[in-house]
């Protein structure tokens, strides 16, 4: 069954997730963001399946989130490099990490990975705040609205039929 | 083809991506953050089949994520709410919209949809940051490691294989 696709939905949700909906994906995201670049080291990595990842590769250098770059030419060699649109999913896959630990059942040793301050080792808790203020975003004390058009600054009820093309 | 789970993996990202990377699930829980409780809204509003949406809903119900909930009994009718681990889920939704408004195309009028603050009406900027500390995260500042066994402190490189069951 082909699936619905939601990359012409006016919804930045719906737009994001139509990129990172790929099974696989986001574990490939992640490992990048480990500092994963070789081909070999994301099948021995992951277990990814490699017709799987070089159609995802591919994708996501079609999408500007990742660059092939040639690191040897004698025999040719190349690595994938986040670009900085790559990089700024730094904050999706740290959001993914701590739901996952705060809300998975990990049995009594807790999880076995947890986000530390480089300098410090020590552990750190992300949390997302209004740059601005300072203060934490919550469902409660925020709400997504339409910036243009008729309903401008009215709220999103759910809604994402709007197609803009 | 049947695709690999990762609900098994010893990785806080992996099972949490084998829950949210089910197609159509982001956007389900999109929803619901908006608001959304009736199986009728949920098809209304995306345009999500039938039969997707329930097999989504009961998934989110097995997860802890949702619960079902009878909120009239003449006839009976029931509405899916996000329990506080569902809640939980705002970090990343509001991840994803942050990304796509900030990396995707969206023409010279600039993205169709913000987040705003509810008491004032402004728009609100996301950032993650170390409740701690205060200090924005980012790739640099931070590095995921083992919490645990014999790897205990040390860097993960990418690999997820170690599975723990």
């Amino acid at each position: 069954m082909r699936r619905t696709r939601f990359d012409t939905w006016d919804c930045p949700v719906a737009r994001t997730v139509d990129i990172l909906g790929d099974w696989w994906t986001p574990m490939v995201i992640r490992s990048a963001l480990l500092g994963v670049r070789r081909f070999e080291d994301f099948t021995e990595g992951l277990g990814i399946p490699r017709n799987v990842l070089t159609e995802r590769l591919n994708r996501l250098v079609d999408e500007g989130i990742m660059t092939k770059v040639e690191y040897q030419d004698r025999p040719v060699r190349h690595e994938y490099r986040l670009t900085a649109k790559g990089v700024g999913l730094y904050d999706v896959v740290v959001s993914l990490l701590e739901w996952g630990n705060a809300w998975l059942e990990w049995g009594d040793d807790g999880p076995p990975v947890e986000l530390v301050d480089r300098a410090t080792g020590e552990p750190v808790e992300p949390v997302l705040v209004d740059r601005r203020t300072g203060v934490e975003l919550d469902p409660r004390s925020t709400r997504a609205v339409y910036r243009r058009g008729e309903n401008a600054g009215r709220p999103l009820m759910g809604a994402v039929q709007e197609r803009s093309r």
